[in-house]
């Protein structure tokens, strides 16, 4: 036997959870917010909401129009507020909306975790083709979350 | 607006949990099962505990001794059955225990998953370096379980 090995059970749970939410792909996200919303109302734990316009998602011409640029932009934060009100019906107390742009992993590991300093990261696992050579990332970023994350990191399927 | 994400909340549980535990890295371990057991206890949920002997750590001589083997092998069982009886202890009502031998992320996603079927999978994340050339992969099997499993992952840090 090892020695390595002889501890006491602490019960574990979590204090402030983020539900990283994607602007493209309702399906994953709402099981991720179902969770996490879940989650913070039975620990009666502040909830963050976040969604990042992919950037990379677009094509030249889309990025370069500015006209598109706004009116996905509009689209992030209309469906964040949506997603706020869901959780506050839901029964959960103390909420906070974050955006941002760019890579999900990074802009959440980099800009976001720091300063919402949750213990658990809600995400799901996007399952779409993301690049031009039709190379299928399963869950890419959802797996560098999980991987980077100095938090702990949920991936709801 | 979008309407995709028109939705009624669903709240979001697991009923079978399954914790992987590293035999050469118990402070990850002990992270992630006092997550599983506190979970499943909770849940009332049958928890299975596994534990891979991660055989490409070994060096070629090692792989080769039948008696270091034999040695690691008995290893794996006796601190296998020392999680079940902390498990047990705690209130944990039924629980499984599972082995085996070779990349954890492959032996858990093809053989242990489908054997013990459950909804949620709980792991640590490893931060040794693990090949070689001293290249040093933080969680990556934790990050190929999280990216590949059929089922949610929790990372637990």
């Amino acid at each position: 036997m090892s020695d390595n090995i002889n501890f006491e059970i602490s019960p574990r749970s979590f204090t402030r959870v983020l539900v990283a939410v994607d602007e493209d792909d309702s399906h994953s996200s709402i099981r991720a917010f179902n969770y996490a919303v879940t989650t913070a109302k039975r620990l009666n734990a502040p909830l963050g909401i976040v969604s990042i316009l992919e950037v990379e998602d677009f094509n030249i011409f889309d990025t370069l129009s500015p006209e598109v640029m706004k009116q996905r932009r509009s689209q992030v934060t209309d469906d964040l507020a949506r997603y706020v009100n869901k959780a506050r019906s839901f029964g959960v107390k103390e909420i906070q909306a974050f955006t941002g742009e760019g890579k999900p992993a990074d802009i959440i590991i980099n800009d976001i975790l720091p300063e919402f300093n949750p213990d658990l990261l809600v995400c799901g696992s996007k399952t779409k083709p993301v690049n031009e050579r039709k190379k299928i990332f399963i869950g890419s970023q959802a797996s560098a979350m999980a991987q980077n994350a100095p938090c702990s990191v949920i991936v709801v399927r």
